[in-house]
């Protein structure tokens, strides 16, 4: 069983980071059953820290979750000289993997994004998670190219997988990597996890702020009770979906962490969206329709 | 009450046009409900059409609704002049307004949008349905440009809006429009329908291929029965959600027309997507959750 | 030596296509040695044309050619259906070869651009040459792609080049297609002519206002003249960069046109750009320079 | 008359920053002629850097030009905070002003743009170059944004233009712009720098490796001498042209400050491009073209 969630980075009114509302996420995704955490993330605003405060951030999570459950840290990086960087970082604060997305760069080509993972993967001794999500790293990975990294880089055989569709791509990945050990899992809000594990994902990365519905939905998929699996999914949906907007989905996500009472702000460093009074209505009402037919 | 669908356009196995399909879904969506059609939008796969081919399409949807409810034509062209030889045609066939994206150029600005809606109207007297679908016209028109073409081309007070967080820009585009009788149409497969209603729109405008769902929806929420318009949405979205898919969304749509009994060929022209054995075992068991919950 | 002229398409001050400054165009460009021409291409405003104006187009350029020179005909489309029938169209009005780019489609491949190429070799039997002009089509052909077209679609190992850094990138193709027949010629305005012959390439298929230029350029370089190439390219250089501006190159090419005395009227079909009085005031000095170095 | 020169990070063949090489750079681009320096700038690499590197390289650069010259510093960040952090280092280390290009965001908008600055601005009391360079921020500022920012903002009046087609640009913003004391800064390598001046631009900013001949050419237009700047200027564009290539620009501006004996290693930090043979024969031709023309 695989649910890991992406943390949030909790910022309080002036904008400095909340150590103890990072903790107190960690301990209610612990409570809700997650199998593992991914810290530095795209949706922790790692994007708008400086390198102190991902220092800083990295060591709080590794601390507080004190081995409970494996930690993944971010370390995707413009150049291979800061990202093997991040990465050696990550090893020694006690990672258990990174997360890495092709470089941003103009003219990016394939042979230069699996050279990439290559020289990190020789660089540091530590599991790679390959992050495809093409709107932020500005290159979108073909399967083949998913699995070239897979046969040529060992290291990297799990992909965090944002490139919709999908369960499709995970199909087309799946007979690509055949004889290789890949696993996948869904990232996108778990807004398509019933229909990625059917296409044989492994499981789900990402920052859905009820992480606990995941778990159920991948546990009961596992234990084979699809028709459970099915039901228990499609009610958590317009939730998920919800929260995962883009270009607000963090303001979302902070303000039902807010709710369930695990961190003091739920604000987003600028330039980041903030939420408006109808979206805030919308957001109690789906809110409250989904937890009511858990 | 205002559910316009946009009419796929279906094609036999030999990727040749259906008349007869298209005929019974006009049939299965006036008997679903619905106020209105839009043909040749792009999910009607119009990209790929020759201009003869747009001609037989629309000739074929306004005869066959004859009247019976409204009818609103694609003419989007990456010139104006083009966009208008479309618009006259779809006047003369007899459509009740007409449907543009801003046209797709390099270098494409803000005034240049509106100068192009302006020349549009100023050409043909016709309402038109400004089209907000970046993904597909390579701009985003920000809601100060969307409200000035309302104020400034009184013809194009109508969007189709398909630019998330479609929620959000929808209060957003209103406060910037006060004063002005602009109509919303959320698009998307009706994935945020409630939320933007909840936000001001009007109705919905997409091809979702259920529109008896988006009817009862927006028909509860005008009558102001909240919570069951709530309980009808959120029951439905996880298979507006599953058909709303990037690259095979249309594919998807025809096979549920196609099981629905409407469509003959659940057929894309290539280079559209095809499904595979995962995705449409996804969708029975979709289809099965929301029609038996309904 | 192999120098094609892409033809702009002459339209009249109210946008009406103009048949006789595009005769002069032809006349002035055999006189000026082309080997060849591309008509309906990107920069011949074809995307703002109706499927009849192209065929007019194209029966003026086949007619007044009359096998002086042998003709490339656009038929770029965003189906392959329609794709097909523009190929079918443009031999049956005698044209040597097609140009064609990817087709435009959110989440395209490289399988389905290989396969979109080896479809309608396989439907019309006519050489083909292959357009790689991203900003146009949205999908980066890589070098290994480019070269697997080569290798599975025999009618089509011609490749119109315009993926900056164009020299680079035709090296690269060359060593990936190594065996194949592949011919590049350079597109861009001409701007990296030299480089790109010095890389490999074949000549040269552009709208540049002076063919005679390029001419010279690649008839010197092929007689092993370099310094003497060099030269003659470097003197030209100011001029191609100044015409070859983003958004408003085609109005620069057609205001070039008209004062060879060319065409009539230099207008642009909206929403294409127009120019400046700074613009064209350096457009004087450009051309001056250029002509009396010459 | 204003020439600022982008600095290059010069690298070791191992990756490590090379403080002897920029020095050298810094005194052979003050001998050449420039008004002032730009750090931390796109093409210095800054992407590719920890923040203690950037430090670092900025620490370098200030005690080494020692008050010879204006300093500007490049402080991008995604975040407003990081934004202002790095705004107020390079105001402690002494720079003159900062560049700032917007904050990448997906669904950024206008707004938000002209916010950051004036955020920025209220933060720290620094002038601001405003940097336009859609590739880098994803975003394209119209003019009447950048005229916005100017009213707004009057710490940010300064604008490093690298939007093509430049010289019109140009002309749109200081009509926008009216009344207020806007200066525009050419960059792009210096393309476009005659036809910028031309439309009005106050000079130029970019990292072109013969800083030279663009003073040469400000100073020339500046006295009015217009046919020897334009002669200056077009007998410099062919190398001008050469080194602004896409993905392997900064390799061949660093080859050139190599052969001018500025610089130890070329090395261009990974995934960055490298240079083949080619791209080398064809720089040795250009370069002793425009060098022997001057």
């Amino acid at each position: 069983m695989s649910v890991f969630s992406v943390l949030p980075t909790p910022f309080d009114t002036r904008g400095e980071f909340d150590p103890d509302s990072l903790r107190r996420v960690i301990d209610l995704f612990v409570a809700d059953g997650v199998s593992g955490f991914t810290a530095l993330g795209v949706t922790s605003e790692v994007g708008r820290m400086t390198d102190d405060e991902r220092d800083r951030v990295l060591d709080v999570v590794m601390r507080h979750v004190n081995g409970r459950v494996p930690v993944v840290a971010g370390t995707t990086a413009e150049g291979l000289g800061t990202c093997i960087h991040y990465t050696r970082r990550a090893k020694a604060a006690g990672a258990a993997s990174v997360m890495i997305s092709p470089p941003r760069m103009p003219k990016l080509n394939s042979d230069a994004v699996a050279r990439h993972f290559a020289e990190v993967a020789a660089a540091v001794d530590i599991p790679i998670v390959v992050q495809d999500y093409p709107p932020i790293s500005g290159f979108a990975m073909e399967p083949a190219l998913l699995a070239r990294i897979a046969r040529e880089v060992p290291a990297a055989r799990t992909i965090k997988l944002e490139d919709p569709p999908t369960p499709f791509k995970t199909a087309r990945i799946l007979e690509r990597a055949e004889g290789l050990e890949v696993k996948i899992l869904g990232g996108l809000g778990g807004v398509f996890l019933l229909e990625e594990l059917m296409a044989g994902a492994h499981g789900a990365m990402t920052g859905f702020a009820f992480p606990a519905l995941l778990v159920r939905v991948v546990s009961l998929f596992r234990e084979g009770r699809m028709d459970e699996a099915a039901d228990a999914f499609y009610r958590s949906v317009p939730l998920m979906r919800f929260e995962f907007q883009e270009g607000i989905g963090m303001a979302i996500r902070k303000e039902v962490l807010r709710r369930r009472g695990a961190i003091a702000s739920a604000s987003i460093r600028p330039p980041g969206g903030t939420l408006d009074q109808s979206t805030l209505a919308a957001l109690d009402r789906v809110m409250d329709w989904v937890l009511q037919t858990h």
